[in-house]
């Protein structure tokens, strides 16, 4: 059987939280919500990012989150920003086009957005009414591509926002892999100061299912829970959500789950630095993308499955490699004993 | 603590879904509905329908099942007929008009659609192009008055369908219940027989989430997959529901569970009749709506949580009362014995 | 060639607009509604209903002013609250819904609703987030089946709705009907008063296409015109619409080709009651339903067209006659002439 | 007064549109579309293209032809492919997504696309179900840039849909100037043969309103008149649309006014070419885009209105210049003159 570095849910959850499944399993609850374990779960993030007029509703996955938040916000005449990477762009078979709105793309390698790409875009759609008008920023942290907004990018990018009547939305799909990384400055805390809405995300990060949306701006929650009831995002076993968060989150086991996956693609790519392989970009979370030898690749996915990301010669490529919450020391020294067998 | 019959889905899931989930929980699996237990529990499932060219999905909700099964299936201008008791029309918050449907109620007090209800309603929508075309015809079973079609009642409005161009979906959120009840002599296979689609609901029937929906015309196959990912009900770890199937489904489960239900209701409802007591409407599955005198309710209410259904006059009231497959004879025993002692 | 008593739209437009049209047809002008026609006619439709700071914008037809004021108004979750004989429930082909949102019908054999008809379906709405929010009451005047709004009834409604946190919205296709009618009360400038939004219908008075709505709550105000350009609706030779209302409201022509057709319509009831015919309802614009013999109906359509609106018993029907602005004298003597020729 | 150069739509109609309403003013005629002249007119069309067995349907403007023919063709799941000049991507607010579609951008410095535009786009769009799928390819003709398609280009492309299972739509709001241009050799007839779905624009063709969609493909005709309907797009009055159509084309007027628009810029574009000035691009239609000094820039717009286009360098920018059936010889040789008058 091959270790798969193919993405951070390829396994079922954290143990800890099928043991408090087993532990709650027969408890009467009240459904769609609002049973206990929601209720402390939710109330715990309040406390974690220290603002208790934050609003807390748990989905169960990244596109129902991006497609509830946007909808939800947006009036019809209204769009979205992102950058050309964003996750909405291009893997979720648009989830927000069939809810009404146009995303602008910008180009960008990176995959970040900042205030100078923005501009352009709000200098070219003040054709009224004949254009869409641009009304949210959507960013990813860490993004599609594993890279991550520092501080200073996030505060300014936040001031640009409220300075231009924009709401800023991060999609956390992978927020715990972000704001653990070794070169992060960011915090939670911070994350919901400088953002209108932002989710934790539990799915890449040791849950079976589920996200977390925190709606900081208090004009954005009224009526909130109707847009994902009607998008059939309401759990009957609302438990389901509020159980694995709460587990995930009273003893900081979401972000050691995600630094752990971040130190292990770290010790991967250093072997390959070390080596003097090269990478399609520096990345410093779970995610890498290691640009090798065809004959190396071949090697390696006689004992690894993952992605080929991108060729980039006839003899090279770029691969993706994604490391998790379980991703044990075995298969990341096995992985680097293969690299240093290279000569 | 109060017993609560106030729904099916207030504990977690039946406990062998649990140790399964357990057992497999660190194999790597692909993502999106591509694991084993996926593959392996479609296969179970058209296995037991006998029709090898049905195709099955599994989504998270019954509001989720029914959005993308009705949206994937009508062109703009066609619209879903129903009961007036129908569960999209008045529990999902517009969920169906916001994929851009009208939903067409037909006032029916048993919750049952048959040819009869529905001639009427295509004789008044023949002004072309100026009103919706009625194409769908939803269905639950049992109902969410806890009634059941018989196989002929079925039949007659399955040929009605096929005779008027017109598909025919039954919400299954309690397939179990309606085809264990003990005066129903449909059977799965004639459900899949009759029907263009329908889903066999888990939520209800003791799986933590999750409904199978099951699409018998061909014609309604091509692309489906697309929509529930648009809607963001394409969960990552596909294999939360594919477990869960395959356990309720291996030895039928599934069935032992609904038939559980129906039992414990009916010894209630029975007990109930014996000491001469009205119902709003006889029901042979897990919901049970007794007419009681007022005293007599909250004497009950302080041991058992229940819904007050309907106020009758002055002195009584209807309350609805549903049974689970976790309803143990405890709770059972305790509320007869609370009706016995009414003298 | 028979008369056609069938609608109020089946001639072109009143020879003013034509002669007007004519006049202009050279000039150029700005592009979608920002010509010098549109601005003078809402100037003045301003100034009639003493309301500056109200908004004015055409449109071409009811279909789209519905569609265009519901969707640009509802957030996602909220549904609208109409008469069951609405025009936007049964003549639309779904264009509300297919906006996303849902209308909840009233049974109302008038066609009018009053605050007593709306309680009930607030109240039915609370089980918050599983049901729509009533937000917005669709009502028209005159309505489907030519009956009007009093004064009275119109500031009952408006108060109900501003204490319940609801828009009034007043479709107002028949609008100049409604309000000259014998028995109305009510005036253009108390309708702007008294509603949130409302229009005055140009097609079925006179005008080749054209409606022109008026948005009264400035909270509504606010982007509307980007939703008259997504929706299609944007004409770029607007001056076809600013040319037409601006003839038609400069010296009231509107409010007399209205009252003409409703005193065309008025001369054939009385005719019929002095024979002592009965109606299906007693209207007093621009319809009228006189319920007749079979025999008197065939003799009738030797000479005109009209609508069998529903038969009443083997051997007499009512059947549906509408006047217009064009409606001449002929017609109706022609017609009475036959009337009074019955024994 | 300063003469507009601005659009092809600053004016009225051409005259015998007025001439003709004006005839048929007091008609009585049947309603939504079913009145003589619409019959005739789309007979007419039906003739003109040698296809019977197209039909043809009337709506008042380009975005509204768009957004109908688009959502009532693809499923939930489908988008359309455009270049990125495209009016449905930037002048249209969003109205495409607004039905729930996602436009793919193809980067077109011509506004054309063929063949190897879209190849690589299906090869990007083939995770399935995470992507949306291509399956409608917009075309425009002559394009927003005023560039025409010959016959071989439209033959490949349309080669190229029928071979990749998409659909051909080319949007017509001024297919009159593309196929008189001067190096056009396509014709009406092979546009019907070689795309799925066109319209003839009347709007900026000298009607006051009006576009005829032409569906050849049988089987996108099914029910599409409920989508015109549904849209709020269904005239009252269709005889406005059927009397113009029917007069611009009953002796190709429709092509006469459209070569008149194409001859006079081309009359301005040659005087400029003498002068040795550039152009942004070459085009041979109605619209022109020289690059002028700024001083003779500032020298034309006391005597024209035109938008300025683009800047160049500090010295000069590319203007935008459209002719239309209306611009006379007296505005195209004063403009010549002030050219001429240059050194």
């Amino acid at each position: 059987m091959k270790f798969s570095f193919k993405n951070d849910y390829s396994e079922g959850c954290h143990p800890r939280i099928l043991q408090s499944l087993l532990e709650h399993n027969l408890d009467q609850q009240a459904g769609y919500g609002e049973d206990n374990y929601s209720f402390e779960a939710k109330a715990l993030i309040k406390e974690k990012i220290k603002r208790n007029f934050s609003e807390v509703y748990f989905v169960s996955g990244g596109t129902q989150a991006n497609l509830i938040v946007i909808s939800s916000i947006l009036r019809p005449h209204q769009c979205v920003v992102s950058a050309s990477t964003g996750h909405i762009l291009n893997n979720e078979t648009g989830a927000i086009e069939a809810t009404g709105h146009k995303i602008l793309s910008i180009e960008k390698e990176d995959g970040k957005l900042n205030p100078s790409d923005i501009i352009p875009v709000l200098e070219n759609h003040k054709n009224v009414p004949h254009q869409v008008m641009p009304k949210l920023v959507y960013i990813s942290n860490s993004t599609e591509l594993g890279t991550v907004y520092t501080l200073k990018e996030l505060e300014e990018l936040s001031a640009f926002c409220k300075n231009n009547n924009l709401y800023l939305f991060m999609d956390g799909a992978r927020l715990g892999h972000g704001l653990t990384s070794e070169i992060s400055d960011l915090t939670l805390e911070k994350v919901a100061e400088l953002t209108d809405v932002f989710y934790l995300g539990g799915t890449k990060n040791g849950a079976l299912i589920g996200e977390a949306i925190v709606i900081n701006n208090q004009e954005l929650q009224q009526d909130f829970a109707f847009n994902i009831k009607q998008k059939g995002a309401l759990l009957a076993k609302g438990r389901l959500l509020g159980i694995q968060f709460l587990e995930l989150l009273k003893d900081d086991l979401y972000f050691d789950l995600a630094r752990h996956a971040n130190v292990q693609a770290m010790k991967m790519k250093n072997a390959m630095k070390e080596r003097g392989m090269q990478f399609l970009s520096e990345t410093f979370t779970n995610q890498i993308f290691p640009i090798l030898k065809n004959d190396l690749i071949l090697k390696l996915s006689e004992k690894f499955e993952f992605y080929i990301w991108k060729k980039i010669d006839e003899n090279s490529s770029a691969i993706r490699l994604i490391t998790s919450w379980n991703t044990g020391d075995k298969a990341v020294n096995d992985f680097i004993e293969i690299i240093k067998s290279e000569l």
